[in-house]
């Protein structure tokens, strides 16, 4: 598989280094800049600035991040016993957790490399060090190996030459490799496949127009720009054969919770007869969560609609503004979710189940 | 009718020195300021660098601009021959028409105007000078009296408490007082109808949240600024009653152009059962225009939404960029076209003729 056309990484292991290589997300798109991180407060000062983003790639950051504090403790002290070393990285578990409070997969991740520590309590500092980065590694690949199968499930659903529309970012930059909505780009342009893809800027972050143009066009592949409300035009145009769109949280119904604008861009879809395809790891499916009515959908702060990024302000002050972060596409909308264990359809109720291996 | 309402003026008259009163819309929403033009060469910036905006409003502007130009040339030479009047007169509109080739509605105006110095050419200078003055005045009093219109119409339409949503700026701004697509906003605000309005932000010019929200606000209506991709949960909130749009051009079937993202909207408000108005002052109706198909669609530069605006480029560079300025709503999107002769229903083919008089 051709996959070098994939030119950005948004986080590796320099572990020669005792490094943490990552892309930092704030400069993009005017700079592409990686950061080798060896200090434990500049690591943790890069999750809380946003430096990286996107679940996957934060829990892997905060993996490799925790690895590389057990590293320095075990360094730092080369007669302590496993209890000490144990206190010791419970407290740089802690540390790592407090950058960003409200990232589920940090404390994940953070959750799932001291278990590791807990499970070897028998074992030398050295032995837990050596499985803490097989651990990280671990982690990492996973997820690489989790968007290289929705890849290949969405793919099967793509032919050579389609124009596709994505929304946010669901890509490299959020993940480990391929990313999510964007595998079966990558592996379709490894391919030769020739999609033609149509990026919404997705205000108010404008994660579309910063991130996803930015890791496309460094692939090569054809992307275009459009602001959210040129969607409608595109598709009638009759330039849009799909719609690939990443998730938050699937619930058992098949609702789907995406970044905001998403629930919007499926009711064109449905409108011009266009397929509407959800990209969703096993991991964002709740099983436990009926329809997306039980979905919280999180509101953020006016600056960012009417002042963030701009020169100056773009509404007058003190005007009401609108700003959730999240909306939930309704499972009537959404033609297949795509998941690394098979492809589900209508009515998901009965679909996702044995899909999500538990 | 308590029109009181109505803080702020777009463009008016102040004959007694000799000026052109003009809001400055590139100081909105951070400045209320009005600017006060004696000089042709002002009035002619003022045009040029979208000072003063919308179809109405720059037809009226270039009226009264050219009446004080008029004014101007009559008092430079008390002695001068209605022909040597006539001259200079047209230079001077000529000049006014060279601020901004592209507006239809400033070579209207001014046709329209110096229409009237060549129906006069029996009479003074004096004469043919007050006549320019009276018909400047007519040219903004039935902009005024469209809008009227269209407001009571669209009044009719709607029910106190109702939440609405508009997309672009169809305002007061934009014309002699109501606006278009606000002005039953207005009117029913002067009733105390207590409407909710959300405005769309209107990417990439933000027509709506630098607009829109700042003179609704200014009129005490309540208003809620929201991202264009923020329409579908709105919706889906059940905070909007109706939608109301201006628009650009009505083909004979109703197809209607209108600013960018308009059609998504209605699109949007078909699939949440919300009834989609639009706002059409009879001379925006072409019934030479079979239909939609056959509006051309102006394509802008791809600067409007990688960096106008922002502190810093908002994309990568050398990215691609689709920017239409306009998109076309299917008639089958559209519930009722509101024109100052009366409300068009479906099919439009035969409703709409009977309100074109011409």
């Amino acid at each position: 598989m051709q996959e070098d056309i994939l030119a950005i990484q948004s986080v590796r292991l320099d572990d020669a280094n005792n490094a943490l290589i990552l892309l930092d997300q704030t400069l993009i798109p005017n700079e592409t800049k990686y950061l080798s991180l060896t200090k434990q407060e500049d690591i943790w000062e890069a999750i809380y600035e946003l430096r990286v983003r996107g679940a996957p790639a934060i829990g892997i950051a905060a993996a490799y991040g925790f690895y590389l504090a057990a590293k320095n403790i075990a360094k730092a002290n080369p007669a302590q016993t496993t209890a000490q070393f144990s206190t010791e990285a419970q407290k740089a578990k802690e540390y790592l957790a407090s950058s960003r409070p409200t990232a589920v997969n940090l404390f994940w991740a953070l959750d799932r490399m001291f278990a590791v520590i807990d499970s070897r309590q028998t074992e030398s500092v050295e032995q837990i060090v050596a499985a803490l980065k097989i651990e990280a590694q671990a982690i990492r690949d996973e997820d690489e190996q989790v968007c290289r199968s929705l890849g290949e499930y969405g793919l099967s659903l793509l032919k050579p030459g389609m124009g596709l529309i994505t929304h946010c970012n669901a890509g490299t930059l959020a993940t480990a490799r391929l990313g999510t909505a964007t595998a079966p780009m990558y592996l379709g342009q490894a391919k030769g496949y020739g999609f033609k893809v149509f990026a919404d800027e997705t205000r108010p972050l404008n994660q579309g127009g910063r991130l996803t143009t930015f890791e496309l066009q460094a692939a090569g592949i054809d992307v275009t720009l459009i602001c959210d409300n040129m969607a409608s035009i595109s598709m009638k145009n009759g330039w849009i054969n799909a719609a690939l769109v990443g998730c938050d949280r699937v619930a058992a119904n098949g609702d789907a919770a995406n970044k905001i604008g998403t629930s919007g861009l499926a009711i064109l879809a449905k409108h011009y007869g266009i397929p509407f395809y959800v990209f969703a790891p096993t991991s964002t499916i709740d099983l436990n969560c009926p329809t997306g009515d039980q979905i919280h959908i999180e509101l953020r702060k006016p600056e960012e609609v009417t002042s963030k990024w701009y020169a100056k302000p773009m509404a007058p002050a003190g005007v009401k503004v609108y700003n959730p972060a999240f909306d939930v596409t309704d499972a009537n909308l959404i033609t297949a979710i795509v998941t690394e264990n098979g492809i589900a359809y209508p009515p998901y109720e009965k679909s996702l189940p044995p899909l999500v291996k538990r």
